[in-house]
């Protein structure tokens, strides 16, 4: 299956637009897990079957398995053995160096650890991306409007052109999706309008919507924002850390729940 | 020690600025070493053992560890603790996120693996990197403008305020830099005309700069264009690639005094 196609069959099996966010450390799951030869790893795998049937894509935060050295790592393996083969992956890395360094991420990310797709930056350029844009079953979403309070510093810039800096990156992304389709855009669910115009200029790229639930993010202006474009909203935090007791995968289900029923 | 200070030290012990960059993978090392039971760890030592009195720094590229999966950052690990304590240390990670992941990244490599510093993507703005500015003793080496072709997508825009945009992220840097003084710009090396604008703009800032050896930088024009400025000149492949047969170590330390004796 492409890219798009692997997105659409994720969502369509569980008819949700939900991606569930794995930013998972020894601070911020239950005590009690704390006692397992690796607690991230059973948290994640308590969370993923407790959400496999509401959830079309999962996207561990690939700092908070660094922050955990080289047990993270080992987490990390288990937590993508553990995704059923339906469900769509994310790592989200952020990456974007040079072409012989960006090959090593490619290799990272879709060889050694075999996910679907990625997050990277955009912001070294063309050949600093190329070895992520080769493949079409395997996809990128770049960095493009982010939500938190430093985007003002330099992805809003008025370019001489007239255009703001994150649109002349949307436009660039634009071009970029064109050999694969295989490209997406990062947006923050924070700035429904700002969402709203972007889904406008770029209607045929996929959108991973990160900043819904503890972020303050409202589900429901992001969908009409978001129009008919394709869409994983991403929730971490008011999923993940529903609970920090014993019932917590259940509460991780409930929550999840609310938001699948509120997509639906 | 601070920032600085341990720059200064490292860079006096061995009357040194070259910085070599430790971008180690089973594909580019001697055959010979891939019995070993870390191979990639093995190299690294060798080349440290036999440079150590040469280099002021080492910079492991984190991506070819990651590309390694977990016996990757077992190497990473070994070689961090290989390096003299006298010797500067980068994490070439490149990384650039919002604030909560990065907290992480700082967990990971200023507290798992305790570098010295770290490379970090500007792009996501000031709160992306606050964790990596509240220690005097640890520095950021922030993508200033770097030396591939897809440079020009980006970082060499317009703004309507008549800077580049690589302009105002040095210009936002040297804010960056002022509460602790723990700030380095990433400049490439193969625009010596490019190099000497942006030291004139930041003459206080550390440079990290790749680009010589085997991406064609010339060390002679790098050294005039960086005047008295603090820099680490980076080479990887010159170095460490030097020779693939059982000579490797002696052939990258004969490599290397070729760049200091030009560099003294």
């Amino acid at each position: 299956m492409t890219f798009l196609e692997k997105i659409k069959s994720a969502q369509l099996k569980n008819k949700s637009k939900l991606c569930i966010g794995l930013d998972t450390s020894l601070s911020n799951i239950p005590e009690h897990l704390l006692s397992e030869t690796n607690p991230v790893l059973t948290f994640n795998k308590a969370i993923i079957d407790a959400t496999k049937d509401l959830a079309c894509a999962y996207k561990p935060n690939v700092a908070y398995y660094e922050a955990y050295g080289i047990k993270g790592f080992e987490a990390l393996e288990g937590t993508l053995a553990h995704i059923p083969e339906y469900i769509f992956t994310i790592a989200d890395i952020k990456r974007g160096d040079i072409g012989a360094t960006s090959d090593q991420y490619a290799i990272a990310y879709q060889e050694k650890f075999p996910f679907d797709s990625v997050t990277l930056s955009p912001y070294m350029g063309s050949d600093s991306v190329e070895p992520f844009l080769k493949r079409d079953d395997l996809g990128v979403f770049f960095l493009g409007l982010t939500s938190n309070q430093g985007a003002k510093d330099f992805q809003y810039l008025d370019l001489a052109s007239g255009k703001k800096l994150y649109e002349e990156v949307t436009d660039k992304i634009r071009e970029w999706n064109k050999p694969k389709n295989n490209c997406g855009l990062v947006v923050g669910a924070t700035k429904p309008s700002e969402l709203k115009a972007i889904r406008e200029r770029a209607p045929e790229l996929p959108f991973l919507i990160p900043g819904i639930g503890a972020q303050g993010g409202s589900l429901e202006e992001v969908l009409e924002a978001n129009d008919s474009g394709i869409a994983l909203i991403n929730v971490s935090r008011a999923i993940c850390g529903a609970s920090r007791r014993m019932d917590f995968a259940e509460a991780a289900r409930m929550a999840a729940m609310k938001f699948v029923e509120g997509m639906r």
